[in-house]
This record gives C-alpha cells, structure tokens and sequence, in this order.
C-alpha cells in the first residue's frame, strides 16, 4: 500500500516539477519596471466587475488613460503620472506627490463606483500615501485595469536607508565584517566521512564549522558589517519582513481608524499582501532549495535548514527543524520495533498459550456468542487470531513501552538542545518578544464598548450623579472578562457538545457492530456466519475512520470560530487557544475509538447466563478470544495509516490541486474576453494563483496527532514507529514542495522555540506512560501469564494457561431462549468454558469473582505503579542528566561576548584617534587662517566633520 | 513544651540584645583614623607568638617605632611612616609608597621571624600594594602590635573614583533621579487598613508604592542618578561587595602565583577578611533591623525584605524571604490540619470500628504476641490505641493529603512569582551571571596536572618522538573526568556505606526492639510486662532521634569531604553538588525509620504457627493492634519536634555560646598580661569576634527537611504544618538574631533565585504525592474499612468489620513450644485470632491468603493509582491556571523599558543641544579670532571643552 501511495506522490511531484520548470522561465517581474528596485511586497485588491457594468463611460476613460502606461517598458518619460509616482517613491518624504499619483490609481472613475468602493479606495488612497511618507517605494501595474475587473498589484520596494532604520528598530542581527571563528562541533573529519553524503549540497556549506560574529544592525556602526552590495545585504526575506513590519504599523486616522495592513485585508480594502518568491536565476536560492530539499529523491538527506530559515524565516525554519529531529529520532524507534515484531513472529510456534489455544486435542467447548442462534464452538477454532495476537502481545512489548516512553523524553530533550544551538546558530539568542499589535476584532469589540460606556455616561451626566464614578468608568483600557463571558459560556457548552457528539459516534458504531453481528449471526446462511467477526469489524473500522476525517474538518472549524468568539488580544493570544482548543477536539476525536477498545470493550458483557444487553435485545459485544490487543492493534493501524494517507493525498494534494482547477476555469472563463492581450505573466500574477500560507498549526497538528499513535499505545503496536518514519519521510519533502510551489511566499517571523507545541509533546509523553502501563496490564495477557506462571502453575511453565484462564457454566443456568437452539458438538449439558475468573458452578457462591480474578487484578495494578513511577524516574534522570544547553554552546557564547566587546573596544579607539587627528587638523587650520585672514570660510567645513563625527557618535546611544 | 522553649529562647534574646547595646555604645570605628574615610572591608591575620619569643629585643624596636602611631587620635603630623601610609592610600597609585610602607608592618622585626611567616609577610606586602595600586585606600591600627601576637586588623577604604569605576564594571543598578513612578500592587485603602499592623515600622516604606527607575551605573551619565552625598549613595553593603569584587581579582604574582583573596585566607596569609557591621548611630540601620526584625516580639509582622536584602544581599534576602512565604503559607496548613485533627476527636465516639474493638462483649481471642512465655488476649484490652488511633485515621486524612500536595504545588508557584516580583522590585531583571573565578583547590590540582605533563614532555623530548603530540597535550584548559575518577569513585562508595550505615542504624533500633520487647515479656515482674509496648517504643525512638541527630552532624561533614574530592571548578558548582550530596545523605538519615515504620513494620512477621525469626530466636515485630498508622504518628512528631527543638536550642544557641565563651576565656587568659592598656574596642574587634558566615547551606537544609515533614507523610500526621509553623515563627528571627548579631556581616552577593533548593523542594513535592498515596492505601485502614463496607457488609454500615478483619487460627497448629505455656484465659483449644485476611483453618487450603486478602489489595493498589495521577493532574493544572510572572509585573516590565527609552532619548536631545551651543560660541570666536589677531590662543580652550565632551561621549560605549 505505501508503495503505490509512494509512486503515486512521486507521480504528483513530478507534475509539479513541471510546474514550477515552466513556472520559473516565465517569471521575469521580481523588480519595479526600472529593472533595478526589488519588489518585496505585493498588496493585491480587487477591482469590482458591477462599476464596470454600470458606467462603461468611466471604464473607457480609464482604459484610455492608462493603456498608455501600461505598455510594460516604461520608456524614460511616458507621463506625469509616473513621473509622479517615481519621484514620490525615490524621495520617500513627498506624501503629497503621493497623494496626487493616488488620484491616478488604477480604479477607473473616481465619481462612478459604488459608495463602498469608494470608500475602500480612499482607505487605500491614504493607506499608500502613508506607506510613502514611512519611506517605501510604490508602483502599480495599470495594465490589468484594462480588464476593469480582477487582481490589482501594488508592489513596494524599501529603499536601503528604510531599511537600515527599520533593521535597527527590529534589532535584526547582521553578521560583522571580519571576525569568523572555527565551530568546534564535531570533528571535521568525523563529519566528511559519516554525514557528508547525507548533507545536502548548498552553496557556502562551511558556514556550519565558521560563523560571522553578528550583532544587531546598528546605522552608525556600518563599517563593521560585511556589506557587499546595498542591495544584497538584506536578504529578501528580511526585506520581506521588514516592509512587513512598516504595513503593521502604518495607520489609517483620516478614513477608518485603523492600524496596520491585517485589518485592512480583514475589512476588505485588500485581497492580500504578500513578499514574492525568490525565482530570480541570478541568486538561484530557490532553486538550491527546490533541488536539494523540496523533492522526494532527496528524502535521505539533512534539510539545508539554514537556508530554509534564510528564505521562510525562523518559524518555519523550527518546524522543519522539529520535523527532521523527530523523523531521525524514528529511526532508532522503528528499528526496536522491527526487533520487537521479529521477537513475536519468531516465538510464536514455541508459545506456550498459542500452542494450547490450537491443540485441538485439548478440546475446550466454548459457550456460543449470541443467544439462541448461535452455537457452542471450539475453542481451537481461534487458533489463527490467538497466533496473531502473540505477534504483539509479548514480553518484549513490555520492553519495548519503557523503551518508547523514555524514547518519547530523550525526543524532548534532544530538541530542547536543538533548539538553543539552532537560536546559538540563527542569532536569536537574547532577541526579546515582539510588542504586538491587538488582533482587529479586538479592536473593534473594544472601539463599540467605549461607545457603549461613553453612551451610559452621558445619560448619566444628564441625571448629573456619580461624576466621578463616570470618570473612572470613561478610560477603559482592556476587555475584562465580563466581555468575554458570553465567549466562554458559548466555548464551554461547544466543546462538551462536541465531546457528546464524539462520544455518540462511537457509540454509534458499536451499536452498528452489535447489531449488525446480530443480525448475521441469525441469518441462515452458512458464509454469512462464518464471515461475521471479519466483516463487522472491517466495516466499522472504516466508518470509524470516515467519522474521524469528516468530525476533523468539522473541528477545524469550530476551534476557529469559538476562539474567534473569545476575543483574544493579540495574534499570539489568538493562536495558542486556537492551538488548544482544535487539539482537544482533535485528540479526543482521533483517539476515543482507541481508547473504547483498548480499555472498554469487552468489560461489560457480562458472564453466561447473565449477559448485559442493550436495547433490551443485543448483547454488549466482546473481545476476540486471542484478547481484545488484536483488535486495538487493527483499530490503531487502520486508522494510523488511513488518516495519514487519506490526509496527505487528499487534503493535501487533492484539494489544493482541485481548488486550482476551480479557479483556473473560472478565471478561463472571465479572462476569455481580454484574451488578446495576454503577455507572460509577471511573478506577482504567479504568486497571487498560488493558496495564501495560513500558518503552520495543521502541519504541526498532525505531526502531533502522529506522534500520540507512536507513543500513546506504543506497546500494542510495535511497528507505529515504523510507519510514522515511512509518513514522515515523505511528509517532510510534501511539506516542503508545498511551502515552495504551492502556496504564497509567508513573512519571515522571528521565533525562538516552537512554543506551545513543546508543552503538548510533553504532556503527551506523560500521558504516554499512563496508557502503555494500562494497555500492558489490562489489555494484554501479559500480567496474567505471570501471575499463572510464579503463582498457580503446578509445574512452573505456562501449560494448562489455556485453562486456567476459562471459568466453567452449568449450561442448565442459561436463561430461558437463550441456549443455543440446535448444536452441532452434540448433546452439551454441562460446563460449558468461558474467558472469565469466576467461579465454578458448583463452589457455594457460584459465578463470583474467583480469587484468581483479585489476585490477577492486584497484579495488573501493582504493575501499573511500578511501571508508572519506574519510567517516570528514569525519564527525570534522564531530563536531568542530558543539560538542556549544550556544553559547546555555552562556551560559544561566552567566547562570542568576549570577542564582541574586544571588537567594540578596537573599534572605539581607532574612532577617537581619528577624532583626535580630526581636532590636530582642525586646531592647525584654525591657526592657519589666523595667518591667512583672506579663508574665513575654511575652518568651518573642518569643524562641520568634527560634528558629523559627533552626530554619528550621538546615534550610537539609542543601541542602548 | 513549646512554651518552656520560647520562654528559654525569649530569655537568651534579652541577653543577646543586652549585648548589642553594650556593643552599640563602645562602637566607634567604622572609619578611618581621620573620622571621614569608612572603613569598607577589614582583612586580618595572626601574628605568631614564637616570633616576640625568640627576638624580644626586634619587638622591643617595633614597640618602641610604633607606640608613636597607636595613640587613636593620630595628630596631622605623626610621624614619616603614617604619613607615607596617608599619601599611598589617598593617591591609590604610589604602590611603591604602599611598599614604604610595607616595610614598616605591624610584624615586628623584619629579620628575626620564621621562614613561613615571612614568606606570608611577603604575600601580605605583595598584595596589599597591589590593592593600593587597584585604587583602595588602607589604614592599619597598629596598636595590636604591641602585643606581638594576636590578630592584626588591615582596613580598607574604597574612594569615590574606585566605587564608580566599579560599580560601572559589576553592573550595579542605582536609582536615576526623577523618575519615579507609582506601583499598583494592591489598593492603598485595602493595605492600610488590613496589612499596616503586621508592617514593619521601617522609614521609607513608600519605597513599596513608589519607585526610582534604576539603572546600570555609568560614570558618564552620572548627572542622571540621584546622587545626595557620595559617601552615602552607594550603601555600605555595595561598598563592600565592590571592595570584595577587588580583593577576589587582585593577583599576587611576584610572591605566590595566586589569585584573590580567598585563596590567600585559604593559604593561611591572611586569616579572614569581612565587610564591618553597621552600627554608628546617624545612620541607624541596624538598629532598625534589630528593632523591627531580630526580635522574638515581631513575630508576627511581615519582615522587612527590602532592608535585610540592603544590608546583607540578595541572597540572604532571598532566603528570608522564601522562608517568609514558606512560613505564612503554612498558615492555612495548619488551619486545616487542626480541623482535620478536630473532625477525629469529634468523631472518635461514634465511630463504629473503635466501638467494636473497646466493645468487651465481642470478646475476641487473640493469639499471644510471643513465643511461650505470653498469653492468649483480649482485643478489647487494645482499646486506647484504637480510639487514638482514630485521631490520624479517619477519612478527613485522605482529603487532608490531597489538599497538601496541592498546597505544596501552590507554595511553589506562589514562590516563583514572589522571587519574580522581588527581582523586579531588586532591579535583578536582565543581569547576568558573573564570570566566577576557578576555587582555590581546583586551581593547585590544575597546576599539578600541567606541571606532571610538562615533566612527561621533557622526559619524552628527550626522546625526541611525538613531538606534535606533545605540543597538543601542553595546553591543558580543565581537569577532566580522569582526573576525577577516584575522587567519584570514592564518592560512590562513601555514599553506599553511608546508606549502608543509615539501614543498619535503623535495623540496629529493631533488633533492639524485638530483643528488649522480647526480654521483657519473659521477665515475671507483671508489671514490666504490662508496659511493655510504651517502654520499649518510647526507648527506641530517643534512640532513633538520637542517632540521627548525631549522623546528620557527621554526614554534613562527609558530604564537604567527598565534596572536596571532586574538585568542582567554580563555587556555584562546589555549592551545587555539596547540597545535592548532603541532602541525599540527611535525607535517607531522617526518614529510614519512618519509611520503616510506615511500610515494612509489621509485613513480615509472619502468621501464627508460622512466624518469620530473626537470629532464629526473636519473631518480627508486629504492629499495634490499632494499626501501624499510631506509630507512625509518633514516631513522626517525636522525630520532627526533636529534631527542631534540639537543633534550634543546642546546635543554634548554644553551642555558638559554648564556642564564644571558650574563645573569651582563652583571650582572657592571654590578654592578661597587657591588660593595663585596655581601650574600648574598636568596631572591627568587635566583628571579629563574631562567628565568621559560612553560607545558607544549614538553614535551607533544615527547612528543606522539615518540608519533608510537612509534605512527605503528612497523611498520617495532620498536625506536622502546625508545629512547622511554630518552629517556624521562632526560626525566621532566630535567623535573624544570628545574622544581625553573632555573625560576621557577609559579603552581599546577587542571586537571582534560591537555585538548586527549588528543584529539591518540587522533587520532594512529586515524591510527597505517592508517599501520601501509599501512606493511606497501605498503613492506614482506611481501603479495608472502605472495601468491607461496599463489598462485604451484610448491612452496609461498618458493623461487624473488626470481626472482618481478624483471621482464625487452631491453637493446635502452634508449632511445639510457641504455645502459650498457661493461660489464663481459660482453656482454649480452637479458633484463636489474628489480624489478616487468611483462609480459616477449616477451608481446604488453610491459612492461605484468602479473597478478601486479594480483593482489598487489589483496592488499595487502584487507590495509589486513582489518588497519584489525580494529584498530580490537579497539581498541572494548578500549576498552569498560575501564571509564573504576575500580570502587573509584565505590565511594569513594558512600562519601565519605555520610560527608560524615554529619559535617554530626553537627555541625548540635550547633549546635542549643548554640544551645538558649544559649537555656536566655537565657531563664533573662531569668526572673533580673525577679527582679533591677537587672541590666538583663545579659541583652543573652547575646543577643548568640545573635545571632553566628546571623550564623555565615548565612555557611553563601555555601556553596550
């Protein structure tokens, strides 16, 4: 199966190869029409179709005037519009010239759209001439006014000197000019003989064992950074982030009272804004990505993930770095779990309990499984699935759950360390928190309750009483919790509703199990009865799985929508509860199937003669005969494997590929008119096709929802592992051609950990350790194996386990209609077998709990807290022992803060020799002129360098 | 009890502060000779009594030579040698002046002392030049010398430019002038009226609602602090931290090859070096510490924090505030231990189990409690220890275990948020740890090694081969884990012997148990025999208390000794390990023989006809009929209250009494003989006759280990916070009183947090959860009576549970001569009884455990899990529900950067503005310089004016 899904993916990423090949030749619009400016934004609108419908007068016009600057090539002088825009953009200070280019834009009439438009116009008309005054540069393309209708690119460019003030403030760290040390991480030769066919091949590759000593962009400190070329110095992505940053905070006072491009896009001013994709053949780094890292032949290799941080930004960079450390650390757990699967399959013919379980000389007759129509049957006739169940229920299983529960801390802790080399490698060390902006609906929930308040105030201040309780109530700073109140209550009976709605899917499907079985147990044809147990446990595992993925996508959704309802301050805020709230309804959808049948299934059947039914009629079900691990086993890997394929062909390849489809036709069918006009798209034009990135929470959501099926019941499924490696392989080079040819080009954000990902991981590893000590002990046969073997077995061994375990019923006890109407095995009349510890029918207090049945049961507990608290030891000797710095790291830094400060102190000295020679030269022409009183005028440009000196020295405070 | 203490303690502090008043009044020397210079640090060393011996006639010169110095009033022309010492102290720069000096010591004659003494002098002139050179100012009170031997006091004095230049270099934070700014920590209205009465009276206390902006001190921006006088801004305890931080780096070279001062104190150079208390009258702050803090009659106010951490640091600070919070959150412990308590004697009448077993109509026989010599009995006669038993044992407990866990979890983040808001208030926030300086051991070992592998270069040099080897093992950086092999080795081992020690402690009190018990039961005396159980177990733990009082005093030791053979590098690490090994060692020693007593006590001795010996003669020993929970109890509070009232009064009072009081008799002794000249002490006598600091290890460790009392097995003993709580009371000013008065004043060092104690104290916070777990499923009867009523229970009540609980057993089966040799109970041949769930004698596998055995096992088991992983759940939550940094602190965190930004920015603005004024008037005579020919040295010293502010400008930089 993974082999057709593997050539299937292949197949796809060749088609998208394709793609991007054709993709790249045609992409020629990374810069402003003077060939020269980068483009590092696009704000894209639309242009509404009903103004071109209404005033076709206005439409012509504007098509006039602007098919002539819409020709592509821009000569020199084409008019003043251009002019106008030009000059506003290099000066960066005229928002006046960038207000008369406004009145030019590429919206047609002024005087004809619709009030909503316009007023939408006027928010961008002030928008953009604010971005002008901030410094940035603008151009728009008119030519796509022409259609009167679709996308409408405004592209930005930061001009070197807005850059390096916006790189100050954002204390973006750059690397110096000379001082590169040596990274002692491993040995250089250790290195070119084990890894260096797993690196992948990217230019400057060294910059792992040398590193520039970086420091916080600083104006005045130009000289010490390595500037080769203005343009180069900040990377696009930086570039990217950096006008981002500019867009967040620009406000909107005159036209809406806003700040920042996200509530414009909100509001619907814009469609979207977004940085371009570095296609350029020049710099080639997305083709050095796209070969050696976003292709599935490169699946064996590192991820060059610095340059992946280099062009999506320290975030996206974590998580790749976080999918790779955990995709390696699979493979020491998935070769235990080979090792361990191997151990089953190679003791299963020598397995004792097996063995009886398939000796049909041993002949136990079996009380039947449904009432009346169903016979007494052989216990030898579940000698196959008896031997199944061995494959995963054996001692080395106990092994192997210690194994992965301290695996799953060694994970932790290993990408703890991982984490602060990476921040040690990417510069984030002693970055501080962003100060962040309040999220729109915030904003607006906060604008209407002032009003409310200031609406009471006034009545108040007609009834003239408690002016001084109104003054207090009149600033109101934050939503209390009052505000939110609604929100909760709404949230609080949402998620409960939705746990009830998971819990009934469930129940759903047992009922579906039950009586289906029922119902085939009583039809008359032989096949059908055979087939039961195979047939009804197939199809509910597969409803089970379409419930899951559809209830998913429905979850997806409502996370959203209630923590929307919340109000979350800020985009942070926003996230982690999103983050919380959509892995509780995920978690509990994905797992409650599970955690029915590991631990539920089969406990409340009852005894013969004293079953539990429900709906008065069916029989709760039971457990396979081999134990219900088999079961969980099935259940866990079909719906394992099933989520991970059905989600990663069809949810993501399939729907973004149809979604493309869609529009491609819809755009087919609206552009057919304007058809003769078609020149190679622009790379805006590209990257506008392409999906919006909208975060990385479903990646990691599913990485995590895979990694519970790796850990949470590890012991009943050894090869987990296995299959989790196989997905993840793939899934990291999926990932990856998606975040380089699928989807629009994200804004580098700085982060310095993975956040609250890290504390799920580690509350599931605890939660971990719970479940495996119960699957092992009450799930498995394990602890009543044991307990036979040292406690009851009259000869040490495990034979006469078989019947040990099956209590005997007087079949003169079963109730009225429900003995078997007509046996096959002949006239039965007594004992009967079933697997239970009760007593015998003939002890005084028959069919009771027999002592085995408390005996086995402290066992099962005792071992509970014995591997409860053992693993939990280990795994704090282990978190203990393993430092979460790396010793090199904190060598690294305190060598770097030496070599910093002895960089500064040189750097200090030369400048006040050179002032000090700078005062010699001047104190010498302040006694020349007094000897030539005909240069008045020439000591002063001296003494004017002494105080550029000194301005430069005044803008060093603000580093502080 | 307790009130005898407090009285005894009460007494002991009316003596101490009869003490300190005396000291008060006879205090002068806190300054210099000239009244001015205060005197920052004192070094002292002891001159040796041979030397006056062997050359009285050089003591006879130097007696004569220095008489003229020693008067105490120090006319302003002495003599050459005062005045070369006066002009090499002011000046700070004439170090060989300082050696001038030197020469002239107060160590007699220079020729005739011994070859190590003179070595030292050496040392001494080597370094305390070097101090001159560093800029520090030193006196020496010459008049000691007199006697030729005893300590020799070496003051020292920090200038203005020193203190700056240092304060620059450590980071010290002062306030800035003007700004401050209100905190809103909680109304002023609500602290007024509920908190003032338990508020220190300490001037200034608004420093608690306003706060001066503070700030890294500069030497440049010194117009923006708020400097009054520069003799008091930096406070005595920074002074002497910064006159510490120069001893700590001054290098001897010439001499010895060290560095520091505290590795001459450990050579023996100097015998000890301490800042001076504070105790002149204008300033009056010790007396308010003394008034307000170190007195018993504050007991029950808030301490004053901010003083104690002004005076002695923040981390003494720390420690008396986490003993603060530890001590009020006890409050509410003790509330509702008391009630817990209550609820048992409330209930002790109706409870049905006690009832049962004082009923005498039940008439219970049971078998004898040893061989032969003791008789059959009646339960009824155990009724006193089943009704006090009742106390500890009643369902209250197990709410009362889970409300301490979460209390400790409560304490511990109500800690981190109290050390948050104190490092916030302390201006903590943002400083780094100091570079520490390797220990004086590690750095010989280091010497060794290096000086070892040069020799094995030489040797192989000679040879000639590997010479690049050679080069590569010259430069040794560290000792590595070689090098400490043996030195773990030897801590492995010692430890397991010590662990070794601390069981066979413990098994040493149960052999003497069971042999005394045993001894007694035979003796005919009816009398000993009736108190039997009080004798013997009231014997046995004074022994227990006993030993471990004596073991903690000797592992203290071992743990420093096995420390030492690591060879840590720094003192942080020494420190670290020290704890975590002292810890580890007092912990086991406290708690073996209540681990013993809770869990194993009573579980192997067996069953009628078939007891488990020891020695082959003495049967295990049983528990009390009530249960092995009574014991516990009272082993529990004999240890605990032992333990503090032993260590608070002998190893706290009196012992340092018993020390001073030698020490007094010794000087008497040796003083005599000059008594004549006797003058009131100065104030560095005074302090050296204190006991010197040795750090806080002892004072956490008790408190560590009374926690354990507190959380650990606090299930069976709900009275534990209370007494902590009185111990506490008199321990926080107990503490103090020692710090204020009988200790040396220590150096004050900056922590940011209480380190390593925290981890041990949230350890010992999981570890408390499943000890209360097993305390309650295991010792307590609280499982069986639960089980018995839910399963067993004819009636559903508890009638009828003591006869449950007791097995039966056929006096026939006793083996031979374990009968009862006569009895006076009659003739009784059949169904004697005993506590366990056994099989009776007629079922077919007699005295075998029995269902209800398995059946209540089993429950206890579920319990330990139900109670551990919901404990520990609540404790997450709790735990996340707090946040670890107060919101207001966040708040005043965001507030305070931005006012910071602001005062620079303000004060930059005027810089510029002086600097173009300057400039102006420049440029303007340099325009008047052309008109006046003559004035051509006019313009220069304007330039210069321009030029120092520009070198202000440049020791801006430092500040980055």
């Amino acid at each position: 199966m993974i082999i057709v899904v593997l050539h299937n993916l292949i197949r796809i990423s060749i088609n998208q190869f394709r793609d991007i090949n054709t993709h790249l030749s045609s992409a020629e619009g990374l810069c402003f029409s003077d060939g020269r400016r980068k483009v590092d934004y696009v704000l894209v609108f639309h242009q509404r179709r009903h103004g071109s419908i209404r005033s076709p007068a206005s439409t012509s016009v504007s098509h006039d005037r602007l098919s002539i600057v819409s020709n592509g090539n821009f000569p020199p002088s084409v008019g003043p519009d251009v002019e106008a825009e030009r000059g506003g953009g290099v000066q960066g200070e005229a928002a006046n010239a960038g207000e008369v280019f406004m009145e030019l834009g590429c919206s047609g009439g002024n005087e004809t759209t619709e009030p909503a438009d316009h007023e939408m116009r006027l928010i961008r008309q002030e928008f953009e001439a604010n971005l002008l005054e901030a410094g940035l540069e603008i151009e728009r393309n008119n030519e796509v006014s022409l259609k009167t209708h679709g996308p409408c690119f405004t592209r930005l460019h930061a001009p070197w000197p807005v850059l390096c003030r916006e790189a100050e403030f954002l204390k973006i760290k750059v690397p110096t000019k000379t001082v590169r040390y040596h990274l002692f991480w491993f040995s250089v030769h250790v290195q070119r003989l084990f890894v260096s066919p797993f690196q992948p091949k990217v230019p400057h590759q060294d910059h792992e064992r040398t590193k520039f000593l970086s420091h916080c962009f600083s104006r005045d400190k130009i000289h010490l950074y390595n500037i080769t070329s203005k343009d180069t110095f900040f990377d696009n992505a930086t570039r990217g982030r950096i006008v981002y940053e500019i867009l967040r905070r620009t406000v909107c006072v005159r036209t809406c009272q806003t700040i920042g491009i996200s509530t414009l896009i909100a509001n619907g001013v814009y469609d979207s804004a977004f940085p371009l994709h570095d296609v350029s053949v020049p710099t080639r780094r997305p083709l050095v990505l796209h070969e050696e890292w976003a292709r599935y032949s490169a699946f064996y290799k590192y991820q060059p993930i610095d340059l992946v941080r280099k062009y999506f930004g320290e975030k996206i960079g974590l998580y790749f770095a976080w999918l790779g450390v955990y995709t390696q650390l699979l493979v020491p757990a998935s070769i235990v779990g080979i090792i361990v699967f191997g151990y089953g399959v190679a003791t299963v013919d020598t397995n004792i309990p097996s063995q009886e379980m398939c000796d049909e000389s041993l002949n136990f007759t079996m009380c039947p499984l449904c009432d009346g129509a169903c016979d007494f049957w052989r216990l030898s006739t579940a000698c196959g699935t008896a031997r199944a169940s061995h494959l995963f229920d054996n001692p080395a299983t106990v092994f192997f759950a210690i194994f992965m529960s301290l695996w799953a801390v060694l994970f932790l802790e290993h990408w703890k360390r991982r984490q602060i080399s990476l921040s040690f490698s990417w510069d984030l060390t002693g970055i501080e928190e962003d100060e962040e902006h309040p999220r729109p609906k915030y904003e607006t929930i906060l604008l209407q309750k002032r009003q409310r308040k200031q609406k009471n105030k006034k009545k108040k201040k007609k009834n003239e009483v408690g002016k001084l309780r109104n003054l207090c109530l009149a600033v109101i700073e934050k939503l209390t919790w009052k505000d939110r109140l609604p929100g909760y209550f709404i949230n609080v009976s949402s998620i409960l509703f939705m746990f009830g709605l998971t819990f009934s899917a469930v129940f759903g499907v047992i009922v579906y199990r039950i009586t289906v079985s029922a119902l085939m147990a009583m039809s008359p044809d032989p096949e059908t009865k055979s087939n039961v147990r195979v047939t009804v446990t197939a199809t509910a595992v597969i409803i089970n799985l379409v419930v899951i993925l559809i209830l998913d996508e429905i979850y997806g959704a409502v996370a959203l929508w209630l923590t929307e309802l919340e109000i979350p301050k800020t985009e942070t805020n926003f996230e982690e509860r999103l983050i919380l709230k959509a892995f509780l309804l995920k978690f509990m959808n994905a797992y409650a199937p599970i955690f029915y049948v590991a631990f539920f299934k089969g406990r409340f059947a009852g005894r013969p003669g004293n079953y539990v039914y429900v709906f008065n009629d069916f029989r709760m079900e039971e457990c396979a005969p081999g134990g219900c691990l088999i079961e969980l086993c099935i259940q866990l890997s079909i719906i394992m494997l099933g989520k991970q394929l059905i989600q990663n062909n069809i949810f993501e390849i399939g729907i973004p590929k149809l979604k493309k489809l869609v529009r491609a036709i819809k755009d087919k069918g609206s552009a057919e008119e304007e058809r003769e006009e078609e020149r190679p798209p622009q790379q805006w034009n590209l990257d506008y096709a392409l999906a919006p990135f909208e975060g990385l929470t479903p990646e990691y959501m599913e990485m995590i929802i895979q990694f519970g099926f790796v850990s949470l019941f590890v012991a009943s499924f050894p090869l987990a592992p296995l299959f989790a490696l196989l997905n993840n392989v793939i899934e990291i080079r999926l990932d990856a051609k998606k975040f380089v040819t699928e989807l629009r080009r994200p804004v580098a954000i700085r982060a310095k950990d993975i956040g609250i990902w890290y504390n799920i991981l580690s509350g599931m590893g605890k939660f971990s350790v719970i479940i495996n000590a119960f699957v092992i002990s009450f799930t498995s046969d394990f602890i009543p194996r044991l307990v036979y073997q040292y406690m009851f077995s009259q000869t040490g061994t495990m034979h006469g386990f078989i019947d040990h375990t099956l209590s005997y019923f007087n079949v003169s006890n079963f109730k009225p209609g429900t003995a078997p109407q007509n046996s096959e095995l002949g006239d039965i009349t007594f004992c009967s077998r079933y697997k239970d510890y009760r007593e015998p029918p003939w002890a005084p207090d028959a069919y009771t709990f027999s002592k085995q049945y408390w005996c086995v049961l402290a066992a099962r507990l005792a071992f509970v807290i014995l591997f409860q608290n053992l693993v939990m030891f280990l795994s704090l000797v282990v978190a203990w022992v393993i430092p979460d710095v790396p010793k090199t790291i904190v060598e690294q830094l305190k060598r770097e803060k030496k070599l910093l400060v002895d960089v500064f102190l040189r750097e200090e000295k030369e400048k006040f020799q050179l002032i000090q020679n700078c005062a010699l030269l001047y104190s010498w022409r302040a006694v020349s002129c007094i000897k030539e009183p005909s240069g008045v005028t020439q000591p002063l440009p001296a003494m004017s360098e002494v105080f550029r000196y000194q301005e430069t020295l005044l803008l060093l405070l603000p580093l502080y």
